[in-house]
């Protein structure tokens, strides 16, 4: 059995994060669902960040810790400012800390994207509460199964879903 | 640590399940979601059928058992024959086991109703392993709460999702 | 310009029409949604029936006049008695007429579905001030469209909509 | 009977209408539906704007002419800039004309919205044959609703919908 140990986030800054970029050495031992995402990718705004949402209100009581990761590999001049993806979030309620993917040093896709060899956006990422990789996907995934990840890895970690916990 | 252990279905008979109409004693060690449905019950056929098909296609292969109950409480005269229950499975593509709730021996409530306290239909019921009662919902339950109890169950049953194991 | 003039209803009785099955003749000067289905058509269920309540609470008021009728094909023993006719409308909230459609002297086409040549159910049918089929439709026709030519035979028959109304 | 002249609209430049902004002027004699939005506003990015588009793809046929209005009243440095627009409306693959409402000159309400009186984003308009503002809607409408409301200016335009011409 080996599992692939989550590549560190690379970020140049982040939003709803205070003053820290969010980080996975500061997680350590959680349970974390990481969303990439850009503002203006539909598949996004429609279903990957409200999904994000529901994770988040329904989970973190559980523990689970829902971050952002914004890569921008298309659109710079309309989604690459950090005030744009302020006022995006702000107008889509999320509230979890989204932080900026680093822009490549070169080619176009940035440098956190690239470590986890992720195809597009939105992407979402499940990471084990010993820091691994467990569930990597590209477009879309129902919320049956990601709500089954979620609890597996939960359970898995010691934090079962309040709803069947003993 | 007090877990209710989950009582027998009490059936006349069952569609799709073979001669032998299911019971939990047959089916010990598996997570078992038991939903309890009635043919004319809107939410039932709208909501909670579907989404227990939707179960059964994506965790059977990780070990989840789906099993129905119809459970008539009322509109004897619409829903109370098998060959009803029957055409609305064919129709609604129900293709997992579903026992026939034994009629009261007084009053109104079916004898596996009564025993697992319902107050309704649809009611959506989760039995892990070892045979305990994890969950009990009358009315709709999201997929994603769902998935999460799911997963979390059959990881504590050494049945992890695909998607997330190691 | 040639219309077909659209063929009385034949049904045996009715349920919510009062003494009297629905007639087209009784209705003549008014527009017409006539949706054509059985109670174990899952497409029925989950999408004409709520589509049809849907047009009935938002144009009865311009005039509209929303029918249904009930055309047994198979699964008689299930579906072919009124009073699981009754409870599925009541579980349903269904308050519009629904007649029930003649069972066929041979064959087993209902009448009424035999003389207007219809595929199966659901089907959807506009019949305009005039009494002429207008349109008809086998299997499922957007809200969006189902609007366009409602508005468009209410505005034909001097009922525009109250929203465009000048 | 006194029905509101719809003001002509006032726009800086425009997206995907070739070299001239869209006007009323230029399309006299046609129905119109104009949709106001903001790309950072979530009700139209999810409800508003695909149902333009398809009442672009269903009624454009009979005659409909669907113009989309970007007033930016807030969120300038992300939303206020042509490219940004554009890269908008290529992921949302929105392929009718958009025209970019002129900023106030005074306050913070572009022009053509406070000429019409819009209360917000988004604010669905229809326009009839003889342009006349014949509904005005700010939040949602639905499908059922707007399309009566098409068919009904259409049909009074002699632009029955195809479905139900005779």
């Amino acid at each position: 059995m080996n599992l692939k140990k989550a590549p560190e986030l690379i970020t140049t800054e982040s939003v709803n994060g205070g003053d820290v970029p969010p980080s996975l050495a500061s997680l350590s031992g959680r349970v974390i669902l990481l969303e990439c995402f850009q503002m203006l990718c539909p598949g996004c705004v429609s279903h990957a960040l409200p999904q994000a949402r529901r994770a988040d209100l329904a989970f973190r009581k559980q523990g689970l810790v829902v971050l952002g990761l914004h890569s921008v590999f298309e659109h710079h001049e309309a989604q690459g400012h950090r005030a744009a993806l302020a006022a995006f979030m702000h107008e889509n309620r999320i509230t979890f800390p989204v932080g900026i993917d680093a822009p490549a040093t070169s080619g176009i896709i940035p440098q956190t994207m690239t470590r986890y060899g992720m195809q597009g956006t939105p992407t979402s990422i499940l990471i084990d509460a010993g820091g691994h990789v467990r569930l990597q996907r590209f477009g879309s995934i129902t919320d049956l199964e990601l709500g089954a990840a979620i609890g597996s890895l939960l359970n898995e970690a010691g934090q079962p879903g309040a709803s069947t916990k003993p």
